[in-house]
């Protein structure tokens, strides 16, 4: 039997990074051979760092965003506009939305989509908890910034409904968002447009 | 002063991974936020199998072709023509020319190119070592399978020049290998046309 010519750690390593997303078969073989090759202490540190961000990162208690403290450095920013708060799906959108420097208001994060489905009913999103943030809060308007796909509208629709009752003003991020995508592939104008052109849903 | 939004384990694993060759800092930004929010067993594993790898692949002491064992499985290999020793640039070629499937000789590891302008020169390279394999091992052809840039074709003509009064063989790869790129860009067709094709060069 021929012995394999790529150690197993190596081939492990190209198996373990081909599982991350956008690094296809090619790229995670190029970054294993690289690595292998690369200043151990350089190495030593990725993977430090790596597990160290795993570790020290957590959801926000109250808005769901990464972060180390309790509560989050947004949730603890008083010049932030603490009358608007926008839902956003996932955490990483918090930091997206952010980062394109038009919205200085709170945030919210429903971690998901409503997708019956899959079993993904509004329970099992952080519904109540932004709820709970409506009574204690002194929020007056509420900015849906869930993704443009039929899961994304659906739960925006759903959320509209569900809020109308409290006399909120309630709106989503303008069109300009591609359709069928996520926030994290427009660039910070395409965000910052979307977030001043919002529209009232209910 | 404002608080950072992004917590700071999160930036360090954006900054590290932007380090890697052919990851932009966009693709750094998607991998980091992906891997926060991870199964963390996974995560640990990653961190595992990168120090693994880098702890436990070393060079062969006689090819110098990325191994776990000393002398390396294609070293330990008899059914592998020990008439034949091609010389490539670096560890990673190895594998790269034998992925292709047409070479079953053996292999040497220069382990970089003579470019006096950077400091490199013959001493600086593993040419010695080839040399004291030519004197113990029944080696008859030596296929020089450096890149075809200025550097790789000046160390192939040192080569062959200073090889050539042992009176072997002395070949290089066919041309077939674009110009100005190493190995790694090149597909398994290309390679092997490149090794079949292979001219005398002294």
């Amino acid at each position: 039997m021929p012995m394999p010519v790529l150690p197993a750690p190596l081939a492990d390593l190209m198996a373990a990074l081909g599982k991350l997303p956008g690094i296809g078969p090619r790229t995670a073989e190029r970054l294993a051979l690289h690595l292998v090759q690369a200043d151990p202490s350089f190495v030593r540190q990725l993977a430090t760092t790596l597990t160290n961000a795993r570790d020290r990162v957590q959801g926000c208690a109250t808005c769901g965003a990464l972060t180390e403290l309790q509560p989050c450095a947004l949730c603890q920013d008083d010049r932030r506009d603490a009358t608007l708060v926008c839902v956003v799906e996932r955490a990483v959108d918090v930091w997206l939305l952010d980062k394109a420097g038009t919205y200085r208001g709170r945030f919210h994060v429903l971690g998901g989509k409503l997708s019956p489905l899959n079993g993904i009913e509004p329970e099992d999103l952080r519904i109540a908890q932004l709820e709970q943030r409506l009574e204690r809060e002194p929020l007056r308007e509420v900015i849906l910034a869930l993704p443009t796909d039929v899961e994304g509208d659906a739960t925006s629709h759903y959320l509209a409904r569900r809020l109308a009752p409290r006399g909120l003003k309630i709106t989503r991020l303008a069109h300009g968002l591609p359709a069928g995508s996520g926030l994290e592939f427009a660039d910070d104008l395409t965000l910052s447009r979307a977030l001043e052109g919002r529209q009232p849903i209910a």
